[in-house]
């Protein structure tokens, strides 16, 4: 797998490479780096699987859904160390929809709902749009300059009104991992006040080498009575269009009320999404993991490089995923402004930071997965639109 | 397109070919005509689609779900007659999943829901999942044996409590057409009695040679008030596996409803179900479904003369679909007797007639969406175990 190669995406049906007007910002010179998908093709053996479907011409109703659960289970245990009974387990249609059916199941309209800020924007959109009420919990930063818990403040921020608790653990942006003591603390936070806590694993397969994140429910066994891990083959493998997603949970009251409501609205996974979730959980994927992830690394380097060549803008330091968190606060520059340069100048599609949340007004999300060139190409870009203040 | 060429089902992954344990029938010799998809390939054309998706390796979030509206339209158009803008149309995950979703933004729990029996089991199904209750409004027969709307009795049925009606257009099991102006009267039925109308019309592309089927809103256009159409591509190319389907209406605030619980709960449908529906809705789609219907109609004629030569048992006829409803109450045998003769001595797993409701108690559902050599196979099976009332 060379992930070296320019893969061209325009004109293949990419919301990334064909949407960028969502944000502003159109025209072939732009660098879209906003959508949490990669520039690379997904591995061949997920090309492998699509083709065995295909070439078989059967598209009917399928059984091979416990197959992929299977995968599932044995993915948990041989990369993260987790075994887990697949009877735990309901698919879903992605993470989105896995989060939309725990709010609907768990919390009601009105009902607060905890997020850890700033965070990936579609939880307070999730929340929003389903009349419940977004509860900001800002993080703080450590030392380092990374994202940190702040229980402290967050004691004084609930009302006693919350129902759940939605985080992105490792974190959506910038990667910072939750160790295993950060997580018992976040399980903690949640029984005092008695939060289910969904626990939103989309990105624990895309660790930066040298890092290492424990699942939830390894690193806390004793807060599963009141946690949801949800998880996907769809970030890691760049499979986000076969919707495909799992809800985990090990405690039987809420597996048995999360299996009722998916069993009520007849969610059941299509088969290609399965079969490519089957494939990816793989020895194949496993490698493919790893060799994406070093990849990865040198892009996160080069950028963080990049960055740091200009004056008053930072990028957070990354443990893992491939979105780069970058704050222009400290430019002292109106953050249209900033944005103008970005879009304008340097012509780079970045998401931007404000619908993140609070924390995110002076951000942008950049997203690194693509080749070593474009990235190169994005820090030049970015060091000339600001090469003023430099 | 050969379909007449045997299909080797068995091994990739068909629930109908490795499941038929659930009805309590099991071996190599079993003919499995219940699950309703065909033992035929999905068209060429949506094998191209899936290849293109394939060698693009790109399965990130895809920006071509306008294009297959467009393609719905255009076959709503060309096939159908009907002129509908594709902003009254939202995807959803199939007609289960669709079916699911009007029931929870159109009634509540309690509710009672109104359904023509024997009808397609998993309306019973989803409605009792839900919490609602059936209400069963007993078809009629007419001079020919095909099923008729038997509004006189059904007024009698109705406690005014109900708040939807949920029909099969064209009606499974059976195909029975309802005419356009059949159709007016169970809008008229609707309005009468305050009901919402949930067409389900994921057969209408099914008709056999010789008959026409009218979508309700070009029957009865004055009742798209209160009426949303479901359909799918899925029965019409045998691909459920894609997980796709459509609710239409065109009335705004009923489309508003919809669109609001969908986007509320993140129902956005998969790439490769996407590109299928937009792959079949085409001129080289509508080819196939009119070689489809024609080898059907042969299939359908085997099997009527075949079960007519049997007594006491008959078989509806048919004007759509692949599912013949098949009759034994006239034999005057048990009917666990009945079913012990087709699993054990004929070796046929047909879809149980009790779970279609009232008026489906002595009967049997045989999907002939087959090759013509395994529905006279069928044919020689039954007569065969039946031999002995001959
Ligand atoms: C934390 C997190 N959850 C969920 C998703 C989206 O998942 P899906 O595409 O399955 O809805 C993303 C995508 O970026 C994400 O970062
Ligand atoms: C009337 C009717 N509606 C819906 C369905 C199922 O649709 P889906 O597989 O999309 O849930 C069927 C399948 O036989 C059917 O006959």
């Amino acid at each position: 797998m060379s992930f070296d190669e320019p893969v061209g995406r325009a004109g293949i049906g990419s919301i990334k490479w064909d949407m960028t007007d969502m944000l502003g910002v159109t025209g072939e010179d732009v660098l879209p780096m906003w959508v949490a998908d990669m520039d690379f093709e997904s591995g061949p053996f997920i090309a492998d699987a699509l083709r065995e479907v295909t070439e078989t011409g059967f598209h009917g109703y399928f059984s091979t859904l416990p197959a992929c659960y299977d995968a599932v289970a044995w993915w948990l245990e041989t990369r993260h160390g987790w075994t887990v009974s697949t009877d735990c387990m309901n698919a879903t249609h992605g993470i989105g929809n896995a989060i939309a059916l725990c709010l609907d199941i768990f919390t009601a309209p009105g009902d607060p709902v905890a997020i850890m800020t700033p965070v990936y924007h579609e939880f307070t959109n999730k929340v929003r749009r389903n009349d419940r009420e977004v509860r900001e919990l800002p993080l703080a930063k450590d030392d380092n300059g990374l994202f940190a818990l702040d229980f402290e403040r967050w004691e004084t921020l609930l009302t006693g009104a919350e129902k759940m608790l939605i985080i992105s653990s490792p974190h959506n942006p910038a990667g910072r991992i939750w160790t295993a003591e950060e997580q018992v603390a976040i399980g903690d936070f949640c029984a005092r006040h008695d939060l289910i806590l969904l626990c939103d694993e989309i990105h624990h397969d895309l660790i930066l080498p040298g890092n290492r994140h424990i699942p939830f429910p390894v690193a806390a066994p004793q807060h599963m009575d009141r946690t949801i891990m949800a998880m996907a083959a769809s970030k890691t493998f760049n499979v986000a269009g076969g919707r495909t997603g799992f809800l985990i949970a090990t405690d039987p009251s809420l597996q048995e009320r999360i299996t009722t409501r998916i069993r009520q609205f007849d969610i059941q996974p299509n088969r290609f999404g399965t079969e490519i979730t089957r494939a990816a959980y793989s020895p194949a994927g496993a490698e493919w993991v790893d060799e994406l992830t070093a990849y990865l690394a040198g892009n996160v380097s080069v950028f963080a490089d990049g960055i740091a060549a200009i004056p008053g803008v930072s990028s957070m330091p990354m443990q893992s995923t491939y979105l780069a968190w970058v704050d222009f606060e400290a430019l002292g520059m109106a953050h249209d402004e900033v944005v103008r340069r970005v879009h304008e100048d340097a012509r780079i599609a970045p998401s931007p930071g404000p619908a993140f949340g609070t924390g995110g007004e002076h951000c942008m999300r950049f997203n690194l997965g693509t080749s070593r060139a474009r990235v190169k190409d994005a820090v030049a870009r970015l060091q000339k639109a600001f090469a003023d203040v430099q």
